[in-house]
């Protein structure tokens, strides 16, 4: 059977993260709605990893088989692959998932698996007053951010550690241990872009860390507490889970 | 009686423009009800421009007068304005409506007379697929668009012109002439932006200036199409009002 790769861009805001669940709109859930009603086919859709509900994605990569001579019947019909997912995905979700592109890839290609590195952005907008065109997609923040202190306590958590301070309590992730290859903090205007890249994550890891650089920010935890957070692992030495709408996945590298 | 200015941003989208309307939800309408709130007085505000139903703003300007007594016994109370104002604004409209900050002025002041130039920007998506993050403010043209062209063509509508081809049918100005300073066409990745400044436009210009441009883009309208309807008029020569949610009011300057 042919295995396709997809790549996804969608607005959160509506689902409940990707996994498929019942009685919940997710990502995975709806993508492989639209492939039954377009290939008349129960097709499972794996994807790289899963979102939090509320988070965004800006290409999220998944991957599917499809039994050839079922797919090609309805691909002379209707078209490319994309564009026939999109003709349903779009309609049944009020434009808020859309397949960027599909490609026909090897057998031994495996959205989650062959992935070696995925890059988030959480995005916060430092600011006294709200903004409505911003607020979507952003974390306001209204007390002043020192954006180097930012920095610097991100550069603590680059590197092989102990995240377990800086994990869900739903996380079901067997170790605790992260290498997270690299935290950029910058700042722009009266934004600050927290970019968090490595090849896998704990549960709500990256929120966790946003929640936390902005404490750093506001000057209401230190490094130490940072250097503490990784070496004994409470929860409470972190800071508090940034909310999911200002978040996004941005990237997966292969 | 002191006299403040006050820039506002605000997402367009469930409001039926700038213009107070009865029993329409209006941006000016929104504003006056909240210093109504606020002062226990109605204040009338007056804007640098209207917005069309459905256009954005970065930075939209007004100003309004209030009876020094009534707003510095709410001050007392309350803070300051801006917060003042934001505390009932963000409430009732859901946070599409929010003032950036307020500052007393001379009396001489005035959001509309004291302009100098406003700048307005366009933005397509150029994509076969849709973008859910960005569905709310870009206009998609999913045919590639020729950004050369359209940046030829945006130059032969700089400067003083008679622009009855670019204009609503629903225009009230008296004059058709007006004179364009700048129009910017500059692409990044799949997005084009179109940024217009003038000192003062007519209704609908920038969207047929876009539209008109996407045609040019598309080969579908050719720069003797501009010249001619700068020369004589016609409407039908310029192209279609582009979509209004793809539009922001970014800054008056004054």
């Amino acid at each position: 059977m042919p295995r396709y790769k997809i790549t996804i861009e969608y607005d959160g805001q509506d689902f409940h993260g990707w996994q498929r669940q019942n009685k919940l709109k997710t990502i995975q859930g709806e993508l492989e709605t639209a492939l039954y009603k377009f290939c008349g086919e129960k097709i499972k859709v794996f994807g790289a990893g899963r979102t939090d509900t509320g988070v965004h994605a800006l290409a999220q990569v998944a991957h599917l088989d499809v039994d050839k001579n079922k797919l090609e019947d309805k691909l002379n019909k209707l078209g490319k692959l994309t564009l026939g997912l999109n003709y349903y995905l779009t309609r049944s979700t009020s434009n808020k998932i859309s397949v960027l592109n599909t490609k026909k890839v090897k057998d031994s290609f495996h959205a989650r698996f062959s992935a070696l590195s995925r890059s988030y952005k959480y995005t916060i907008l430092n600011s006294k007053s709200p903004s409505p065109l911003l607020r979507d997609t952003t974390w306001r923040i209204p007390k002043k951010l020192d954006e180097n202190l930012m920095k610097n306590a991100a550069s603590l958590m680059e590197g092989k550690h102990d995240f377990s301070a800086f994990r869900s309590i739903d996380c079901q992730s067997k170790s605790p241990i992260k290498t997270i290859k690299k935290i950029e903090v910058k700042k722009i205007k009266d934004l600050i872009y927290i970019k968090v890249i490595a090849n896998s994550f704990l549960m709500s890891q990256v929120r966790i860390i946003a929640g936390t650089l902005v404490e750093i920010g506001l000057k209401k935890k230190t490094e130490e507490n940072i250097i503490k957070a990784l070496k004994n692992g409470k929860r409470s030495l972190a800071g508090p889970t940034a909310p999911a709408h200002a978040l996004v996945l941005e990237k997966i590298i292969y």
